[in-house]
C-alpha cells in the first residue's frame, strides 16, 4: 500500500479551498423505511455539482508551477471534465478537453463555462486518447486521469475524511462504483480514520464489473455494461482495484428497473437532484433492508448533474 | 394595523420548533446573470417539503390545549393540507382534511402519511368549503384557513425574521404571491425589522389578481387562473390584501411561457428541486434585470412539492 494516512491529511489540506464542505441531510423517509439510521452526503452542492472536484483538485495541486502553466487535458466528457476545467479556471491555466463528437450539448457547454478549450473527436475510445495524447504533446499539457492514479484516490477519500467530521460514528459508508476512484479513496480513509466503519460499493447489475472482479479477484475488463447510471458504465481502474480488494467489505448490485424510481423517489423526498448513478446505492441497499436494521448508514450522493432534457418532459 | 412587532416576536419564538431554520443559497449563477447578489431562501427543506407550516403551526399553536384536542379542519388540497396534518401529528391530535374527489394520489398521500383522515367532496369550492363546514362541527374541530387570517400572516412572517438573521443587509425581498398570506407576512417582518428593505411580490401574469387590485387600490376576486404555478391561482385574502397594500413596493409578472424553463433552470443550477410557483419570482425578475444591477436580493422559494408524473417523462 503506498498511500499512506500522512497523504490523505495532506490532500485534505492541500484541496481545501477548492472543494466544498458539503452538506450531510439526516432524518430522511429512509430511517422509517429501512428501521436505521441514514446519512447522505450531498455532493451535488459542490461547484461543479459533482466529487470529481476531490480529486482533480488534488492531482492539479500535486504538479509543479512549471506543469500547472502548461495546462491540463482530459478525455473524460462528464465531470470529470468540468472537475479538470474548473480546476484550470481557478488556477489561472488552460484545460483541453476532447469530447466525442455526439457528445451532450450540455456537457460541452459545462466544460467551456469554465474556459475549457473543447476538441471534438470520434465517439471511440481510441481515438479519445489518441486526440488527448496529441493535444498534450502539443501544449505540454498534463494529462489528469479520472480515477486510475493514486492522486485522484488521495483526493476522493477527502469527501468521507469530510463526512467523519460530520458524523463520527458510522456503521457503513456505501459509494456507487465505477471507476473506483471515489470507493477506494473512500476505504482508505475509513481504514486509517475509522477502522471499525465498514466500506460498501454499489454497482448496477447490468454493469458489474466490480463485483464479479472482487469475487474472482482479479479485475475485469471484458463485460457488457448498458445501465442508465452513466457515471458507472466504465470499468475500475488497477490503482482502484488494488485497494477495493483489500479494503472494501463487500459490493451490491442494483437491479435496472429499480434505479431510475429511485433517482425521482430521492428527488421528491429529499427536494435534491440526483444523477441516475447516484440512485443506485439506494435501490442497493432497498433490496437487503433487512440486513440494515439497527445500523448507522451513510451515503455518498456523488453528483447532481441531470440532463433534464432526458428525464424531464415538455 | 393589528399585528405588532411583538406579535411577530412571540410567533417566531412559539413556532420555534415546529418550523426548521432553512438554508440560505448564495453565490449562484444569478449574480453573474443579473450583476447583482441573490440570496435563495430553500423553504422546499421544510419537513412538509413547504414554508406553510410556518403559517399552520402558529395558528395551532394559538389555540387553546382544549381546541387543540378536538383536532383541525382545513379544504386545501395542496401545502396547506399537509402542513395541518403535520402539525395534528405532532400535537398528537386528528386532522380533517377536505379534499375534491379528482385530488391527485401524491397530494392525498402526503396528508395521510401524517395520519389525516381525508374526507373526499365534489371538486366544487362550495362543496369542499360546506364539507370542511360540516366536519367541524360534526368533531367540534377548528378549520384552519391558508392564508386569510393574522395568526396565518404572523406566521408566515417568520420566513423572513430568520432571513434577515442570516443575512441582514438585503435591498430587495421578493415572494410569489398567491392567496398573499406569506407576502403580508413578509413585508410586515422587513417593516418591523428590516425598514431599509423593499418587499415585492411576484405573480403569473394569467393570474394577476393582486396586481390589478393593488394599481386599483381594491381586491379583485373576479379574474381568470389560468397557470401552469399551481399554488399561485387563488386570489388574495382580505387580511393580506390590507397589509400587501400598505407595505408591499410593487408587485411583478411573470410571463406564462417563462415559468417551466425557469423552474428547470433552477433545478439544473441549484441541484434542488422546486415548484413552478417558485419559479415566478425568478421569471419575473429577469424580465427587469436592468433594475437589479448591484442590489442584493433575496428569493423566497416556497416549496419543493412538485408532481413528478406531471415533469418527468417515462
Amino acid at each position: 500500500m503506498s498511500i499512506t494516512k500522512l497523504d490523505l491529511e495532506r490532500s485534505f489540506e492541500r484541496t481545501k479551498f477548492f472543494r466544498k464542505h458539503t452538506p450531510l441531510l439526516s432524518k430522511t423517509f429512509l430511517d422509517e423505511l429501512w428501521s436505521c439510521e441514514v446519512f447522505i452526503k450531498c455532493e451535488q452542492f459542490q461547484d461543479i455539482g459533482a466529487f470529481k472536484i476531490r480529486g482533480a483538485s488534488n492531482f492539479a495541486l500535486r504538479l509543479s508551477n512549471t506543469e500547472i502553466k502548461s495546462g491540463f487535458v482530459t478525455h473524460s466528457s462528464g465531470n470529470h471534465a468540468q472537475a479538470v476545467a474548473y480546476m484550470a479556471h481557478r488556477l489561472k491555466t488552460k484545460s483541453f478537453i476532447v469530447m466525442p463528437e455526439n457528445a451532450n450539448k450540455k456537457k460541452v457547454e459545462n466544460a467551456i463555462k469554465w474556459g475549457a478549450e473543447v476538441s471534438f473527436c470520434k465517439p471511440t475510445i481510441e481515438d479519445r486518447i489518441n486526440t488527448a495524447w496529441d493535444l498534450s504533446e502539443k501544449h505540454n499539457a498534463t494529462i489528469i486521469p479520472p480515477f486510475d492514479h493514486e492522486w485522484i484516490v488521495e483526493g476522493q477519500a477527502s469527501c468521507v475524511m469530510e463526512l467523519l467530521t460530520q458524523q463520527p460514528s458510522i456503521d457503513v459508508i456505501i459509494t456507487p462504483l465505477g471507476g473506483g476512484g471515489l470507493l477506494a479513496g473512500s476505504s482508505l480513509a475509513a481504514h486509517y480514520f475509522s477502522p471499525e466503519t465498514e466500506v460498501w460499493g454499489a454497482e448496477p447489475a447490468n454493469a458489474a464489473d466490480g463485483y464479479e472482479g472482487l469475487k474472482k479477484g482479479e479485475r475485469i475488463t471484458a463485460i457488457d455494461s448498458n445501465t442508465v447510471a452513466d457515471g458507472l458504465r466504465t470499468f475500475v481502474g488497477e490503482v482502484p482495484f488494488d485497494i477495493i480488494k483489500t479494503y472494501v467489505n463487500q459490493v451490491y448490485l442494483a437491479d435496472e428497473e429499480d434505479i431510475l424510481p429511485w433517482m425521482y423517489r430521492l428527488w421528491s423526498e429529499t427536494k435534491t437532484l440526483i444523477e441516475p448513478s447516484c440512485a443506485v446505492p439506494f435501490a442497493a441497499l432497498h433490496k437487503i433492508r433487512k440486513q440494515l436494521k439497527g445500523k448507522r448508514i451513510a451515503i455518498i450522493v456523488t453528483g447532481g448533474n441531470v440532463d433534464l432534457n432526458q428525464f424531464v418532459s415538455s
